[in-house]
């Protein structure tokens, strides 16, 4: 009984290890897409939105399976929550790359025009963002995960200048507004996916110190129930 | 024992209710916000946030101590999944309005200008299928649920015609791009919100369907088990 519960751990975490990896390959083909104008790369990250999708529908019927079956308690119990949460972000990431290549779709239509925003930074800022707060997840590690609200703050500036960068442009030479605007429109994305790895980064460190609030008190179990059930 | 774990059940439903009406009201009073001028309506939207975040931790912690103190089976669980993922997507819309907020004071700096983009009319669509969501998971009502979707494609349609407007005023007036760009920013994040509304919408979906599933074929568990926990 216990070793089906830790294989079905085991599967869950591998699975989201999966996805994870999906996701930061999609925003790494739609920034490629958009630095090389490379619609193939654009088909790539389509078909890798439908997997993600897909793959994000098992991690939930999984996660759903284990706590019907299996009901884990205190630590595995919110691990399994954080992964829901963060399966839920994973795919949101997704969608932000196929934004993405959404609009370097439409920026192809367009004359080409350089906008001075530097997209590939903010993308591979993004995904580090990503690949970090997922490192902290498989590492349960708090510290790790708050590194990366910091990291978010570099995303947040780089997209605040790449707003001002374009009004510039914009007035100067109102007859690019429209690549201008894709050009924000795909800054704004990434900022999104740094967004997400946020939420992602937030929900490690809720599960690990959480986690060990649960751990010190799981002797007193009654106390704690009386406690925490407590009313609004 | 049951007595008690559908207490819980209630006041997490309930409080879920609040957490709605709260982020139903923020967006509502950014609009108002936008629409007045008003600095005064930023503070309470942003006051607001700060409650819808307490909040959201808050009906994490209940939903978690449901699962881990009354183990909930079938529809239950499925239920407190999906008020965990409801939860999360409310939350984010109080953001939304927060960035709206921000948008307005950013607006209020510069002269005031005509943007051709109806903010009260995508705003009121947003927060219709907020509440309509919202209204289908208090009834689990998953056709409801379904015509949420269909509202999306309408915020959709706006958001498009407010990119056209917005580009066409730049090109002609480029001394007012930086107005007419926060107006889109607004245009966008209400697009947002009707993004979580439709994530909350189909939240309902599997938790209603999925559940009538589950329901069938309560009675032939340990088939349901080998099979559901097969191998990715």
């Amino acid at each position: 009984m216990r070793l089906r519960f830790h294989r079905s751990l085991d599967d869950l975490n591998e699975k989201l290890l999966v996805m994870a990896g999906m996701a930061e390959q999609a925003i790494q083909r739609a920034v490629e897409a958009y630095r090389v104008r490379d619609l193939s790369i654009c088909d790539l990250v389509d078909r890798g939105e439908v997997a993600i999708n897909r793959i994000e529908r098992e991690i939930d019927q999984m996660a759903l399976d284990l706590l019907a079956m299996e009901q884990p308690m205190a630590i595995d119990l919110r691990f399994t929550l954080a992964v829901i949460k963060i399966n839920a972000d994973l795919e949101r990431v997704g969608d932000s790359a196929r934004n993405i290549s959404d609009r370097v779709r439409d920026l192809q239509r367009l004359p080409q025009v350089e906008v001075p925003v530097d997209i590939p930074r903010m993308g591979s800022l993004a995904t580090g963002m990503v690949r970090k707060s997922i490192q902290a997840f498989i590492e349960a590690d708090a510290d790790m995960a708050e590194s990366v609200l910091t990291m978010d703050d570099n995303v947040d500036k780089l997209n605040s200048l790449a707003h001002t960068s374009v009004l510039a442009m914009m007035k100067e030479k109102p007859e690019f507004a429209s690549q201008a605007l894709h050009v924000l429109m795909i800054a704004r994305s990434l900022e999104r996916v740094a967004d997400h790895a946020t939420n992602v980064a937030e929900d490690v460190i809720f599960w690990v110190r959480g986690a060990d609030v649960r751990h010190h008190v799981r002797e007193a179990d009654s106390a704690v129930a009386g406690e925490s059930i407590s009313p609004n």
